[in-house]
Protein backbone atom coordinates (compact mmCIF):
# COMPACT_ATOMS: atom_id res chain seq x y z
CA UNK A 1 0.00 0.00 0.00
CA UNK A 2 1.49 3.66 -1.17
CA UNK A 3 0.14 6.60 0.47
CA UNK A 4 0.32 9.85 -0.88
CA UNK A 5 -0.52 12.63 0.86
CA UNK A 6 -2.24 15.55 -1.70
CA UNK A 7 -2.93 17.95 1.30
CA UNK A 8 -1.69 21.47 1.72
CA UNK A 9 0.81 22.28 4.93
CA UNK A 10 -1.53 24.84 7.59
CA UNK A 11 -0.01 27.65 9.10
CA UNK A 12 0.15 31.47 8.59
CA UNK A 13 2.49 31.92 5.64
CA UNK A 14 0.29 29.56 3.26
CA UNK A 15 -1.47 30.40 -0.15
CA UNK A 16 -5.35 31.77 1.05
CA UNK A 17 -7.93 32.68 -1.21
CA UNK A 18 -7.02 35.78 -3.04
CA UNK A 19 -4.18 36.60 -0.76
CA UNK A 20 -7.00 38.22 1.48
CA UNK A 21 -5.04 38.58 5.50
CA UNK A 22 -8.45 37.33 7.37
CA UNK A 23 -7.98 33.78 5.60
CA UNK A 24 -4.57 33.34 7.51
CA UNK A 25 -5.15 30.28 9.54
CA UNK A 26 -3.64 31.72 13.43
CA UNK A 27 -2.13 29.41 16.00
CA UNK A 28 -1.23 30.18 19.37
CA UNK A 29 0.43 28.74 21.99
CA UNK A 30 -2.18 28.21 24.97
CA UNK A 31 0.67 26.51 27.28
CA UNK A 32 4.35 25.51 26.93
CA UNK A 33 7.43 23.75 29.22
CA UNK A 34 8.42 27.67 30.66
CA UNK A 35 4.74 28.03 33.00
CA UNK A 36 3.56 24.37 32.37
CA UNK A 37 3.88 20.18 32.06
CA UNK A 38 2.46 20.28 29.33
CA UNK A 39 2.24 22.17 25.42
CA UNK A 40 -0.96 23.09 23.87
CA UNK A 41 -1.70 25.34 21.03
CA UNK A 42 -4.82 26.22 19.74
CA UNK A 43 -6.02 27.09 16.27
CA UNK A 44 -8.34 30.19 14.59
CA UNK A 45 -9.37 28.91 10.83
CA UNK A 46 -11.57 29.52 7.63
CA UNK A 47 -13.37 26.45 7.31
CA UNK A 48 -12.01 26.82 3.50
CA UNK A 49 -8.29 26.95 4.68
CA UNK A 50 -6.01 24.60 2.49
CA UNK A 51 -7.46 21.16 1.58
CA UNK A 52 -11.64 21.44 2.47
CA UNK A 53 -14.68 19.78 1.59
CA UNK A 54 -17.58 22.22 0.09
CA UNK A 55 -21.09 21.89 1.52
CA UNK A 56 -23.76 23.50 -0.08
CA UNK A 57 -24.90 25.64 2.42
CA UNK A 58 -21.68 27.57 1.06
CA UNK A 59 -23.36 28.78 -1.90
CA UNK A 60 -27.00 28.04 -1.16
CA UNK A 61 -29.26 29.17 1.49
CA UNK A 62 -31.02 25.69 1.84
CA UNK A 63 -27.66 23.65 1.09
CA UNK A 64 -26.79 20.96 3.68
CA UNK A 65 -23.56 21.39 5.80
CA UNK A 66 -20.50 19.30 6.02
CA UNK A 67 -21.85 17.02 9.07
CA UNK A 68 -24.81 15.32 6.81
CA UNK A 69 -21.96 14.08 3.92
CA UNK A 70 -21.87 10.41 3.57
CA UNK A 71 -17.99 9.16 4.11
CA UNK A 72 -18.94 6.87 1.30
CA UNK A 73 -18.82 9.77 -0.99
CA UNK A 74 -15.11 11.10 -0.03
CA UNK A 75 -13.72 7.61 0.84
CA UNK A 76 -13.84 5.94 -2.90
CA UNK A 77 -12.30 5.59 -5.84
CA UNK A 78 -11.31 8.19 -8.16
CA UNK A 79 -9.24 9.40 -11.29
CA UNK A 80 -6.87 11.70 -11.70
CA UNK A 81 -6.81 13.97 -14.78
CA UNK A 82 -4.01 15.96 -16.04
CA UNK A 83 -4.94 19.33 -17.60
CA UNK A 84 -1.81 21.54 -16.81
CA UNK A 85 -1.42 22.15 -20.52
CA UNK A 86 -5.23 24.29 -19.54
CA UNK A 87 -4.64 28.25 -19.78
CA UNK A 88 -7.26 30.27 -16.90
CA UNK A 89 -10.72 27.93 -17.09
CA UNK A 90 -11.56 24.04 -17.57
CA UNK A 91 -14.38 24.16 -19.83
CA UNK A 92 -16.75 21.21 -21.51
CA UNK A 93 -13.93 20.97 -24.03
CA UNK A 94 -11.19 20.26 -21.75
CA UNK A 95 -13.33 17.70 -20.06
CA UNK A 96 -14.71 16.09 -22.90
CA UNK A 97 -11.17 14.46 -24.05
CA UNK A 98 -11.18 12.62 -20.36
CA UNK A 99 -12.71 9.08 -19.61
CA UNK A 100 -15.72 10.46 -17.55
CA UNK A 101 -18.99 8.01 -16.41
CA UNK A 102 -21.57 8.61 -13.61
CA UNK A 103 -20.43 8.09 -10.61
CA UNK A 104 -16.93 9.23 -10.67
CA UNK A 105 -14.76 10.91 -8.11
CA UNK A 106 -12.48 12.75 -10.67
CA UNK A 107 -9.53 15.05 -9.90
CA UNK A 108 -8.24 17.69 -11.58
CA UNK A 109 -4.28 18.17 -11.89
CA UNK A 110 -3.61 21.80 -13.41
CA UNK A 111 -0.60 24.32 -13.63
CA UNK A 112 -1.60 25.39 -9.71
CA UNK A 113 0.49 22.79 -8.48
CA UNK A 114 3.31 23.95 -9.81
CA UNK A 115 3.11 27.81 -10.19
CA UNK A 116 2.83 30.34 -7.68
CA UNK A 117 -0.86 31.46 -8.67
CA UNK A 118 -2.60 29.74 -5.88
CA UNK A 119 -3.87 33.46 -4.75
CA UNK A 120 -4.33 35.30 -7.83
CA UNK A 121 -4.52 34.07 -11.32
CA UNK A 122 -5.37 29.91 -10.52
CA UNK A 123 -7.08 27.63 -12.86
CA UNK A 124 -10.35 26.73 -12.12
CA UNK A 125 -13.71 25.05 -13.34
CA UNK A 126 -15.80 27.30 -16.00
CA UNK A 127 -19.71 26.95 -15.92
CA UNK A 128 -19.37 25.33 -18.82
CA UNK A 129 -16.76 22.55 -17.65
CA UNK A 130 -19.40 22.30 -14.38
CA UNK A 131 -22.40 21.43 -16.58
CA UNK A 132 -20.54 18.76 -18.11
CA UNK A 133 -19.75 17.03 -14.63
CA UNK A 134 -23.44 18.05 -14.14
CA UNK A 135 -24.83 15.74 -16.64
CA UNK A 136 -22.33 13.29 -16.71
CA UNK A 137 -23.78 12.95 -12.66
CA UNK A 138 -20.47 12.50 -11.39
CA UNK A 139 -19.87 12.02 -7.40
CA UNK A 140 -17.31 14.64 -6.93
CA UNK A 141 -14.57 16.84 -8.22
CA UNK A 142 -11.30 17.58 -6.41
CA UNK A 143 -9.00 20.61 -7.46
CA UNK A 144 -5.19 21.86 -6.59
CA UNK A 145 -6.77 25.39 -6.24
CA UNK A 146 -8.18 26.84 -3.28
CA UNK A 147 -11.38 27.30 -5.14
CA UNK A 148 -13.34 25.89 -8.02
CA UNK A 149 -13.75 28.80 -9.38
CA UNK A 150 -13.12 32.76 -9.89
CA UNK A 151 -14.04 35.22 -12.26
CA UNK A 152 -17.86 34.07 -12.16
CA UNK A 153 -19.55 36.75 -10.28
CA UNK A 154 -22.64 34.76 -9.96
CA UNK A 155 -20.64 31.97 -8.80
CA UNK A 156 -22.36 29.52 -11.31
CA UNK A 157 -19.99 26.52 -10.40
CA UNK A 158 -20.15 26.23 -7.19
CA UNK A 159 -24.13 26.65 -7.74
CA UNK A 160 -24.36 24.27 -10.48
CA UNK A 161 -22.26 21.19 -8.85
CA UNK A 162 -22.95 21.73 -5.12
CA UNK A 163 -26.88 22.27 -6.65
CA UNK A 164 -26.24 18.39 -8.18
CA UNK A 165 -25.06 16.69 -4.91
CA UNK A 166 -21.75 16.87 -6.36
CA UNK A 167 -18.68 16.85 -3.49
CA UNK A 168 -16.43 19.87 -4.16
CA UNK A 169 -12.73 19.20 -2.48
CA UNK A 170 -10.36 21.96 -3.09
CA UNK A 171 -6.94 23.19 -2.06
CA UNK A 172 -5.14 19.81 -3.19
CA UNK A 173 -1.71 19.44 -3.85
CA UNK A 174 -1.32 17.04 -6.64
CA UNK A 175 2.48 17.69 -7.90
CA UNK A 176 3.47 14.11 -7.23
CA UNK A 177 0.28 12.65 -8.69
CA UNK A 178 0.42 10.96 -12.59
CA UNK A 179 -2.56 10.75 -14.49
CA UNK A 180 -4.15 7.06 -12.54
CA UNK A 181 -6.60 5.62 -10.25
CA UNK A 182 -6.72 5.36 -6.81
CA UNK A 183 -8.41 5.16 -3.34
CA UNK A 184 -9.05 8.86 -2.34
CA UNK A 185 -9.33 9.59 1.49
CA UNK A 186 -10.92 13.27 2.26
CA UNK A 187 -13.06 12.73 4.95
CA UNK A 188 -13.20 16.53 6.55
CA UNK A 189 -13.38 16.77 10.55
CA UNK A 190 -16.55 17.03 11.49
CA UNK A 191 -18.05 20.25 12.24
CA UNK A 192 -21.51 20.48 13.31
CA UNK A 193 -23.39 22.99 11.14
CA UNK A 194 -20.09 24.34 9.20
CA UNK A 195 -20.86 24.75 5.40
CA UNK A 196 -17.10 23.61 4.83
CA UNK A 197 -14.58 21.65 6.87
CA UNK A 198 -10.81 20.83 6.58
CA UNK A 199 -9.67 17.22 5.60
CA UNK A 200 -6.42 15.60 5.30
CA UNK A 201 -6.52 14.37 1.59
CA UNK A 202 -4.84 11.15 0.75
CA UNK A 203 -4.59 8.79 -2.48
CA UNK A 204 -3.84 4.78 -2.07
CA UNK A 205 -2.71 2.70 -4.16
CA UNK A 206 -2.34 -1.22 -3.68
CA UNK A 207 1.19 -2.07 -4.87
CA UNK B 1 -15.72 -1.56 1.20
CA UNK B 2 -17.81 -0.66 4.48
CA UNK B 3 -16.96 2.46 6.46
CA UNK B 4 -17.11 3.53 10.08
CA UNK B 5 -16.96 6.84 11.44
CA UNK B 6 -15.04 6.41 14.76
CA UNK B 7 -14.44 10.39 15.00
CA UNK B 8 -16.33 12.80 17.87
CA UNK B 9 -19.16 15.42 16.27
CA UNK B 10 -17.35 19.34 16.87
CA UNK B 11 -19.34 21.42 18.50
CA UNK B 12 -19.74 23.92 21.43
CA UNK B 13 -21.73 21.61 23.41
CA UNK B 14 -19.46 18.33 22.77
CA UNK B 15 -17.25 16.36 25.49
CA UNK B 16 -14.11 18.13 26.07
CA UNK B 17 -11.02 17.14 28.55
CA UNK B 18 -12.40 17.50 32.25
CA UNK B 19 -15.22 20.00 30.96
CA UNK B 20 -12.88 23.01 31.16
CA UNK B 21 -15.07 26.12 29.10
CA UNK B 22 -11.38 27.41 27.52
CA UNK B 23 -11.57 23.60 25.65
CA UNK B 24 -14.69 24.18 23.63
CA UNK B 25 -14.76 25.06 20.22
CA UNK B 26 -15.99 28.48 19.07
CA UNK B 27 -17.55 28.66 15.49
CA UNK B 28 -18.73 32.17 14.32
CA UNK B 29 -20.49 32.55 11.08
CA UNK B 30 -18.24 34.97 8.70
CA UNK B 31 -20.44 35.90 5.76
CA UNK B 32 -23.92 34.78 5.07
CA UNK B 33 -26.79 35.25 2.40
CA UNK B 34 -28.18 38.21 4.37
CA UNK B 35 -25.10 40.28 3.54
CA UNK B 36 -23.28 38.30 1.03
CA UNK B 37 -23.19 35.59 -1.78
CA UNK B 38 -21.48 32.96 0.12
CA UNK B 39 -21.79 31.54 3.46
CA UNK B 40 -18.47 30.86 5.55
CA UNK B 41 -17.62 30.58 9.16
CA UNK B 42 -14.40 29.79 11.01
CA UNK B 43 -13.19 27.82 13.98
CA UNK B 44 -10.98 27.84 16.80
CA UNK B 45 -10.27 24.84 18.54
CA UNK B 46 -7.52 24.12 20.54
CA UNK B 47 -5.59 20.98 19.10
CA UNK B 48 -6.86 18.30 21.50
CA UNK B 49 -10.87 19.42 20.83
CA UNK B 50 -12.63 15.62 20.07
CA UNK B 51 -10.41 13.00 17.57
CA UNK B 52 -6.78 14.03 17.78
CA UNK B 53 -3.19 12.86 17.40
CA UNK B 54 -0.69 13.55 20.11
CA UNK B 55 3.13 14.68 18.70
CA UNK B 56 5.93 13.65 20.90
CA UNK B 57 6.01 18.18 21.36
CA UNK B 58 2.72 17.84 23.72
CA UNK B 59 5.05 16.43 26.25
CA UNK B 60 8.35 16.48 25.67
CA UNK B 61 10.41 19.48 25.16
CA UNK B 62 12.33 18.70 22.59
CA UNK B 63 9.10 16.24 20.78
CA UNK B 64 8.49 15.97 17.11
CA UNK B 65 5.50 18.22 15.99
CA UNK B 66 2.45 16.46 13.70
CA UNK B 67 3.58 18.04 10.37
CA UNK B 68 6.47 15.04 10.68
CA UNK B 69 4.29 12.16 11.49
CA UNK B 70 4.49 9.76 8.78
CA UNK B 71 1.03 8.30 7.25
CA UNK B 72 1.87 5.25 7.27
CA UNK B 73 2.06 5.36 10.95
CA UNK B 74 -1.71 6.33 11.30
CA UNK B 75 -2.76 4.67 7.57
CA UNK B 76 -2.31 1.44 8.91
CA UNK B 77 -4.41 -2.05 9.69
CA UNK B 78 -5.46 -1.66 13.60
CA UNK B 79 -7.10 -4.18 16.30
CA UNK B 80 -9.70 -3.16 18.05
CA UNK B 81 -10.13 -4.63 21.86
CA UNK B 82 -12.85 -4.56 23.98
CA UNK B 83 -12.20 -3.42 27.49
CA UNK B 84 -15.61 -2.70 28.69
CA UNK B 85 -15.22 -4.61 31.68
CA UNK B 86 -12.09 -2.11 33.16
CA UNK B 87 -12.43 0.38 35.93
CA UNK B 88 -10.38 2.93 36.52
CA UNK B 89 -7.17 2.10 34.92
CA UNK B 90 -6.11 -0.03 31.96
CA UNK B 91 -3.26 -1.73 33.27
CA UNK B 92 -0.58 -3.89 32.31
CA UNK B 93 -2.38 -7.16 33.46
CA UNK B 94 -5.69 -6.38 30.95
CA UNK B 95 -3.38 -5.96 28.00
CA UNK B 96 -1.52 -9.00 28.46
CA UNK B 97 -4.91 -10.91 27.91
CA UNK B 98 -4.48 -9.18 24.41
CA UNK B 99 -2.91 -10.26 21.41
CA UNK B 100 -0.85 -7.58 21.36
CA UNK B 101 2.62 -7.74 19.12
CA UNK B 102 5.29 -5.54 17.34
CA UNK B 103 4.22 -3.07 14.91
CA UNK B 104 0.16 -3.68 16.09
CA UNK B 105 -1.89 -0.04 16.44
CA UNK B 106 -4.07 -1.09 18.75
CA UNK B 107 -7.52 0.93 19.63
CA UNK B 108 -9.24 0.33 22.96
CA UNK B 109 -12.64 0.40 23.20
CA UNK B 110 -14.36 1.18 27.18
CA UNK B 111 -17.16 2.26 28.56
CA UNK B 112 -16.59 5.77 27.73
CA UNK B 113 -17.99 4.95 24.42
CA UNK B 114 -21.21 4.22 26.35
CA UNK B 115 -21.08 6.58 29.31
CA UNK B 116 -21.30 10.15 29.97
CA UNK B 117 -18.05 9.81 31.63
CA UNK B 118 -15.78 11.61 29.00
CA UNK B 119 -15.01 14.99 31.05
CA UNK B 120 -14.44 13.13 34.35
CA UNK B 121 -14.18 9.55 35.50
CA UNK B 122 -13.40 8.15 31.91
CA UNK B 123 -11.49 4.62 31.51
CA UNK B 124 -7.76 5.83 30.91
CA UNK B 125 -4.43 3.48 30.13
CA UNK B 126 -2.16 3.83 33.39
CA UNK B 127 1.91 3.61 33.52
CA UNK B 128 1.87 0.28 33.83
CA UNK B 129 -0.07 -0.56 30.71
CA UNK B 130 2.22 2.17 28.64
CA UNK B 131 4.91 0.18 29.71
CA UNK B 132 3.75 -3.00 29.04
CA UNK B 133 2.96 -1.39 25.21
CA UNK B 134 6.35 0.30 24.71
CA UNK B 135 7.99 -3.37 25.13
CA UNK B 136 5.76 -4.54 23.06
CA UNK B 137 7.01 -2.15 20.42
CA UNK B 138 3.64 -1.22 19.25
CA UNK B 139 2.74 1.42 16.24
CA UNK B 140 0.24 3.51 18.23
CA UNK B 141 -2.86 2.99 20.23
CA UNK B 142 -6.44 4.95 20.00
CA UNK B 143 -8.76 5.34 22.49
CA UNK B 144 -12.11 6.57 23.38
CA UNK B 145 -11.40 9.21 25.40
CA UNK B 146 -10.42 12.76 25.42
CA UNK B 147 -6.76 11.96 26.94
CA UNK B 148 -5.24 8.78 26.95
CA UNK B 149 -4.34 9.23 30.79
CA UNK B 150 -5.76 11.46 33.80
CA UNK B 151 -4.75 10.98 38.11
CA UNK B 152 -1.39 10.65 37.01
CA UNK B 153 0.22 14.36 37.85
CA UNK B 154 3.57 13.07 35.93
CA UNK B 155 2.02 11.94 32.82
CA UNK B 156 3.75 9.28 32.44
CA UNK B 157 1.78 7.34 30.47
CA UNK B 158 2.07 10.15 27.28
CA UNK B 159 5.61 10.34 27.88
CA UNK B 160 6.30 6.78 28.19
CA UNK B 161 4.72 6.31 24.47
CA UNK B 162 5.47 9.31 22.84
CA UNK B 163 8.92 9.02 24.23
CA UNK B 164 8.87 5.25 22.79
CA UNK B 165 7.64 7.07 18.86
CA UNK B 166 4.32 5.05 19.40
CA UNK B 167 1.53 7.19 18.02
CA UNK B 168 -1.22 8.28 20.42
CA UNK B 169 -5.07 8.65 19.46
CA UNK B 170 -7.37 10.21 21.55
CA UNK B 171 -11.02 11.34 21.20
CA UNK B 172 -12.54 8.29 19.59
CA UNK B 173 -16.18 6.85 19.55
CA UNK B 174 -16.21 3.28 19.20
CA UNK B 175 -19.80 2.60 20.12
CA UNK B 176 -20.49 0.74 17.07
CA UNK B 177 -17.52 -1.11 16.84
CA UNK B 178 -16.75 -4.77 16.79
CA UNK B 179 -13.64 -6.38 18.40
CA UNK B 180 -12.29 -7.17 14.91
CA UNK B 181 -9.07 -6.05 12.75
CA UNK B 182 -10.03 -3.28 10.18
CA UNK B 183 -7.76 -0.64 8.59
CA UNK B 184 -7.52 2.53 10.09
CA UNK B 185 -7.56 5.91 8.35
CA UNK B 186 -6.54 8.63 10.79
CA UNK B 187 -4.72 11.27 9.09
CA UNK B 188 -4.62 14.68 10.78
CA UNK B 189 -5.00 17.94 9.37
CA UNK B 190 -0.95 19.49 8.52
CA UNK B 191 -0.40 22.23 11.28
CA UNK B 192 2.91 23.08 10.88
CA UNK B 193 4.89 23.01 14.05
CA UNK B 194 1.58 21.84 16.15
CA UNK B 195 2.09 19.64 18.74
CA UNK B 196 -1.52 17.92 18.09
CA UNK B 197 -4.15 18.30 15.10
CA UNK B 198 -7.89 17.03 14.94
CA UNK B 199 -8.41 13.98 12.41
CA UNK B 200 -11.36 12.81 10.90
CA UNK B 201 -10.89 9.04 12.30
CA UNK B 202 -12.06 5.62 10.12
CA UNK B 203 -12.43 2.28 10.30
CA UNK B 204 -12.30 0.49 6.40
CA UNK B 205 -13.47 -3.09 6.03
CA UNK B 206 -13.10 -4.78 3.08
CA UNK B 207 -16.52 -7.01 2.24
Amino acid sequence: MKIYDISMKICYEMPVYKGREAKRPVMKVESDFTSSSVYESKITMNMHTGTHVDSALHMLPEGTTIDTLPLEKVITKCKVFDLQHVTGGISEEHLKEKDIVEGDFILLKTKNSYLDILENEFIFVDKTGASYLEQKKIKGVGIDSLGIERAQPEHETHKILLGADIVILEGLNLRDIEEDEYLLVAAPINVIGAEAAPARAVLIKEV
